[in-house]
């Protein structure tokens, strides 16, 4: 039987509460200078607990724990390189956030990171997720039973996290607010900022599995098709969605000028680009036959977010 | 015969002049999106560049290329880890100079990155040199002979540039100025902000040689002792330095409440101090006997620095 969406996500939570750097003090002292070599110090320990515990989909580290659960049934195994997804995902929703980027006073229904702990920390807190992202998957890796595997793993993440990745669509997403839309860079920016990072776990959990060139393929169509859906479908919420439910305020990027794909195409062309995209990842993942199922039904699921 | 400073230093500055990602467009026009897959658009790639190659010592990749070569002569195929460590240090820097953390107008005699650039492309910035370090060192790795040489390095490099390493010492840095300095403090500052990303390159490059458990102490040991020399020096020449020869702004710390060495201990100690640790790291690494020579200079260098 095929585990659920809740199965992966709740032991995604429970690992995420159990990061040891991130466990406060009990009595709720801030200590400015740890005791022991690798504790990390106040306030940074807090703003990055902060940020990574507010309830969220897990939507990263879900899809890298099915996807190595395709090819391989022990995959708690790999659970340090699930967290990793998170914490590069919320270190990049905390820069995105600050005052100097989107200026973002909400997030998962929060006061953002530089709201609560200052800008300063809110800085250091980003940079300190992105670096323990590197850290905890280097740590799980010193002890890898196949090395190569863990080092495909974490190149194919650093690099679609990276400058030709992630951080490549957000700098088109600022830097280009308010300049006339063109076809090129909408595709451009989903594709990079989004998708990306929607790819990074599905391919770093078939390399940690050892799938063959061709089921790498398969599993970089899915994420590429999926990764666009769910960015048109995140536009499109921004447009019609209730600011309560998302946890973050609506009609943001029509105010800021963002070159989004149903500004650009239009709100009937991107929902039917959406479908689109939807069908393209429910179709590339057929070879992996009954086990593909689970990633099918997220991808169909996700349709339902717009209606 | 040993290489000198600047055999190292001048292999690091081609290197650095050679990022493939980074090479400037020929025309300079700046064009957005980019048409290869892996380029870097702009501006986030003249920022990167920007300030990685701003003339600097490059001493970080100066030791991990010497500490490499104490035990292995081809130290240019450990190039791509060196380049990593000024990549992480360029990084710390452009974030260092932010408007909400030190404020700096001036870094190595040039507007700073977000004076150029603006506040939000130098966080972008900061954020991809670190993560261009990772796809750096991860892409070489991933033909590496000793993968778990390899694995050993990044994740020596990731931990003490991390959480519980230079960002932590960054946290407090920020986080207590204008507070009442004690010696725990004193002493944990420049032991994580400096000395970890001191210490790094020497541990990462005996790993790379597949160095013992012995080497790695002695590495460690130097590493500690000479970053913490490199900093007290380095508060001192902000109390006492030509801000012209430095190429920064000086009698910042006392103006922000910095809780540096010599602000606790007063100069005259921190000097002694500093002579003290300069011995420290020369006795550190003599069991690597004629080959240590490189290390001693550098640390017996460093002491003229201050006089």
């Amino acid at each position: 039987m095929n585990p659920t969406y809740e199965t992966y996500k709740s032991a995604v939570d429970q690992a995420l509460a159990d990061i040891a750097v991130l466990l406060s003090d009990t009595d709720g002292r801030l200590t400015p200078v740890p005791v022991a070599n690798r504790e990390v110090p106040q306030p940074l320990r807090a703003a990055m607990a902060y940020s990574l515990r507010l309830p969220g989909k897990r939507l990263r580290p879900v899809l890298l724990l099915a996807a190595y659960h395709l090819l391989k049934d022990d995959w708690v195994s790999v659970m340090p390189y699930a967290l990793a997804l998170e914490m590069i995902h919320t270190y990049s929703l905390v820069h995105d956030d600050l005052p100097a980027m989107d200026n973002d006073d909400l997030r998962r229904g929060k006061p953002t990171n530089h709201q609560v702990f200052g800008e300063n920390i809110a800085i250091l807190a980003g940079d300190g997720l992105y670096s323990l992202a590197m850290e905890t998957m280097l740590k799980a890796s010193l002890m890898a039973k196949y090395p190569q595997r863990a080092i495909a793993a974490m190149e194919e993440i650093a690099r679609r996290a990276g400058v030709s990745g992630m951080i490549a669509g957000q700098t088109l997403d600022v830097a280009l607010e308010g300049t006339e839309p063109d076809e090129a860079t909408v595709a451009y920016i989903p594709r990079h900022k989004t998708a990306d990072l929607i790819t990074a776990p599905i391919l770093a959990g078939l390399h940690l599995a050892g799938a063959t060139q061709a089921q790498l393929a398969a599993g970089e169509a899915y994420g590429q098709a999926l990764g666009l859906a769910f960015q048109i479908v995140d536009d499109l919420l921004d447009i019609r969605g209730d600011a309560a439910l998302l946890g973050k305020k609506t009609g943001k990027d029509a105010q800021m000028g963002k070159m989004t794909w149903p500004a650009v195409f239009g709100e009937e062309k991107a929902c039917a680009d959406a479908e689109r995209y939807i069908d393209t990842a429910q179709q590339a993942v057929t070879a992996f036959g009954e086990k593909a199922v689970f990633l099918q039904t997220l991808a169909r699921d996700m349709r339902n977010r717009v209606k």
